[in-house]
């Protein structure tokens, strides 16, 4: 395989980006070389900006670029809903999709031994906390159909719980397909599985 | 649709190399944005590295990181062949096919008014002299099949004629797929094309 270390070197560092396998950094590293270095340069500067632009909301816990982030600052949203996510991918989907005037916890990530994640690595602690604050009336909880899904959410319900206060805690995981993350899924499958949202109490939860 | 001005900033940037698209682009700066900053740290790196590396080799032209480059440089090569690629892509793809052990003159682009590239913008000029000072017997035309490069390279031939030697101007362009540039060509497509390489003086260049 013909190839400068330089071009090398960020095929690696492309295919570190999920969703990039090795053979397609390799393509998009060459083109990346073969480039005008005004362009080379711009995209240098795009992720140079998102480096130092990124934060964490410090009240959902999404990425942002400020803090309170938009979603949280918006006076226009319902804050008696709250929109509990695995991921800011979720979340993004979730907002594409248009049908949630809600506020939204976003969890960091989801309960699993491969990939070394605990329920203390997420953010479950600030939850009751926030649902008494905010005064929330319906926690939705929007969990793809994957195992450590299931598991991360039922955490979920246990802290709403543990919140003590009346609020209403739903899913919406049974519409959506098995084993697919809740990002990628169709945005009408993403209606479909707000409105048919089920409670989750009573332990319906362990019959997604 | 939901995003962050940073993240919208890179999917511009990332939308500016070849192949990847708008929509592909936005997924590729999500999960940058989600990614762990160390890693989109490495990235950046790699571009910038490769920004201070890169430069073209005085003799063949093709990007390398020093000047001669290693193919220019190797003595092991033959040094009285000369293959005549349009691009960096090009001279990678031969090289990878491993059929050819002379060495290369890449002209930096093809002759295209759609991208505004006239014959001066090639390195036609220094074509000539090359050939004669390396004493070039062979000069092979990697043409891809499309009216652009035929046209480009029949200005490559008159260029070897105009050098007023001895040089076979041979070259391979019958085998390859029509429309489809040479770099993404089969492995195997390419060592035929190599192998069954025609004279090209007598104005048969204007048959291929």
């Amino acid at each position: 395989m013909y190839a400068l270390p330089s071009v090398e070197l960020l095929a690696q560092g492309l295919a570190q980006i999920p969703g990039i396998g090795q053979k397609t950094a390799e393509r998009f590293a060459l083109e990346v070389a073969a480039m005008a270095p005004a362009k080379r340069q711009a995209i240098v500067r795009a992720f140079e900006e998102l480096e130092n632009r990124l934060i964490a909301c410090d009240e959902c816990h999404t990425l942002a670029e400020s803090s309170p982030c938009p979603l949280c600052r918006n006076t226009s949203r319902n804050r008696r809903q709250l929109c509990v996510v695995e991921t800011f991918h979720d979340l993004v989907a979730i907002e594409n999709a248009g049908v949630y005037e809600g506020l939204y916890h976003v969890l960091g990530g989801k309960v699993s031994p491969v990939a070394h994640c605990s329920p203390q690595d997420l953010f479950l602690q600030t939850l009751p906390q926030r649902i008494r604050e905010l005064g929330v009336a319906e926690v939705i909880i929007a969990a793809s159909h994957t195992p450590e899904s299931r598991i991360t959410m039922e955490l979920v319900k246990r802290s709403v719980l543990s919140a003590k206060t009346n609020t209403q805690v739903t899913f919406f995981s049974s519409l959506l397909p098995v084993g697919a993350p809740l990002s990628i899924c169709a945005v009408d499958i993403l209606k479909k599985a707000f409105h048919a949202r089920k409670n989750a109490i009573d332990d319906q939860l362990n019959a997604m």
